[in-house]
């Protein structure tokens, strides 16, 4: 059986971190790993299974004899590095937006559009985080009935933002708990001119704004969403709008997902048995005995979790769903993993002549 | 000038002790109060202006001579004392929803349909926090290009659960970030078995459930919201549908609402325009500069602030708007207390034969 040489790029961040131990807890056979990060964190030490690994600082080098890079650096750095990592016949899955619309770049949610794979040339996209939870509980009803028209809101996780965000959003939680001043320099994100405390807050920005009002996290779920299912002879009009809002949870998105069906003979008892038939789905959806996903409950898992799924009392075919996942997992690394292991499945860890 | 006496009911809860200072703010003219309460409460000291009241037990007979009555106790200590008030020729503003559905009882929101408290048989009653803010924010657009759908997310504060619920949060806060165990007794709701933590979580369930899956509160803001417009010639045919979902806010409930309005040549300008020059509302829409409405900062204001206004590029004629209100006083004690007020300028406070 043939083994890997892995490279993770961006090891010491949030998803970072939790890449190395989705990989570790895979099977996907790894004959040597390599930690890439910034200078700064150069020389730091982490534990893949067993070993020590020392972080190593990013060149173009670094991707010398590697088979395979997990990123999530943030996209300045991707742009920078994945392409010599492909010259240096690397196939390369990301988590950053960076290349996510280009469009010889697969944008894969795996049990979704994995079959896209097979198109790569180099580099693969992984999905934002908000995207993943809502197209995953999305698809097996797509399949089945078609979706006209999605309407979403979000209830994102600081961790969505950064380990920095996150760190001042639990600072600025204890601030307010002993009724001093919170202080805030990041939220709601790093790149944008104002901050705003988040702890017991809700800031309706996520990533920048687009011209047009929307965020660029909004532009994101509206893109991304319309380019997986692109492929699909389903997808050909389907409308996507979103208002994506930063909520004080530490880990897990909430999504509350508004969708109309093609076929409106689909009732909410098929919806749920379709979803509980979908592997990486789990139905959370007994209002009686009041089991429904929550974000503490989510959190450390890689499922998507669903529930409130309810039909539109006065739309026929409109349903509403509340769907919940580890935006670090789910949203990220297991996602990304889950890519790994679907290129080594189809002989696809080699990068295109 | 007419002075009245009036009767608080409830007066140390939440919104009780909201009532008691937006009263004392009103220009209503104020002869004598009474702060009524539960026995457990009878005794305690509250300040009205610089008089200290203190607290009674509420009986029948405590209405007797009192000309209004401003009441925030909960459901069943309304539908238990409201028609005594009644009966001793009392005219009652009630926040709790006991009432809100009886044909003949006014369901205002003043600004929007004060107009049909002319028709009063003793008792108003005050709309749910969650529908106020959303109505006042739409109203404007609903009067000069008229709703046929609104579909709305809400992100609600705690206090909306009452100060105990309240406590608690703070409480699970607490003990969330010393990495100690949070324990839940009320949150989601204390009317229901399961109890979960709320802090840095999302429970998608305010008040109870009801047969078809939706909750009580999403109930509320469905039928509340058709009661509301019912009288108005536009509203024949307006549809709603909601989630609603509490968030580990204190204080100011945050709303997405998406809607179509019937009249398509509504444009975004047009919409904030008529938001600007809407007493009470405040838009606050400046994306370009990060301005929009947040929690934090509604937070102890009696406006409803609107922002995020953006179109569905996609659907002619469908509009974001993100709305952002202090449940305690916009979705509770000011509207109440403005309901007093038109009841003064209408010459309204009787109960007719």
């Amino acid at each position: 059986m043939k083994e890997y040489v892995i490279a993770i790029l961006g090891a010491t961040g949030a998803v970072g971190q939790r890449l190395i131990t989705e990989l570790a807890q895979s099977k996907i056979p790894v004959k040597k790993i390599k930690l890439l990060a910034s200078k700064r964190s150069a020389g730091k030490k982490l534990k893949f299974k067993n070993q020590e690994i020392i972080v190593e600082e990013t060149t173009p080098d670094s991707f010398n004899d590697v088979d395979l890079v997990l990123s999530s650096p943030g996209g300045a750095i991707s742009k920078k590095f994945l392409p010599e990592a492909v010259k240096r016949g690397a196939v390369c899955v990301d988590n950053s937006s960076a290349f996510r619309m280009e469009e010889d770049v697969p944008l894969i949610i795996p049990g979704v559009n994995d079959a896209q794979l097979s198109h790569h040339h180099g580099i693969i996209a992984n999905p934002n985080c908000s995207t993943i939870q809502m197209v995953a509980a999305l698809y097996p009803i797509f399949k089945r009935w078609g979706i006209s028209q999605i309407v979403v809101s979000t209830y994102q996780a600081v961790s969505g933002a950064g380990k920095a965000a996150w760190d001042e959003m639990l600072d600025q939680a204890k601030a307010h708990l002993n009724h001093q001043k919170a202080t805030a320099n990041i939220l709601p994100t790093a790149t944008d001119r104002k901050h705003y405390s988040l702890a017991f807050n809700l800031l309706p920005q996520i990533d920048v704004f687009e011209k047009d009002g929307y965020t660029h996290e909004e532009w994101k779920m509206i893109h991304e969403t319309k380019k997986i299912l692109f492929n699909d002879q389903n997808s050909n009009c389907i409308k996507v709008t979103a208002t994506c809002v930063r909520v004080p949870v530490e880990i897990g998105h909430g999504e509350t997902v508004y969708f109309i069906v093609k076929n409106k003979t689909a009732t909410v008892q098929d919806i749920q048995e379709e979803i509980k038939q979908t592997p990486g789905l789990i139905l959370q959806d007994d209002p009686q005995n009041q089991i429904y996903p929550q974000p503490l409950i989510a959190a450390g898992n890689r499922e998507t979790f669903i529930g409130r799924i309810r039909a539109d009392q006065e739309n026929l075919g409109a349903f509403h769903m509340w769907v919940v996942a580890d935006n670090l997992l789910r949203g990220a690394a297991s996602n990304t993993v889950d890519i790994a292991k679907c290129l080594i499945r189809d002989h696809l860890v080699r990068v295109p002549k």
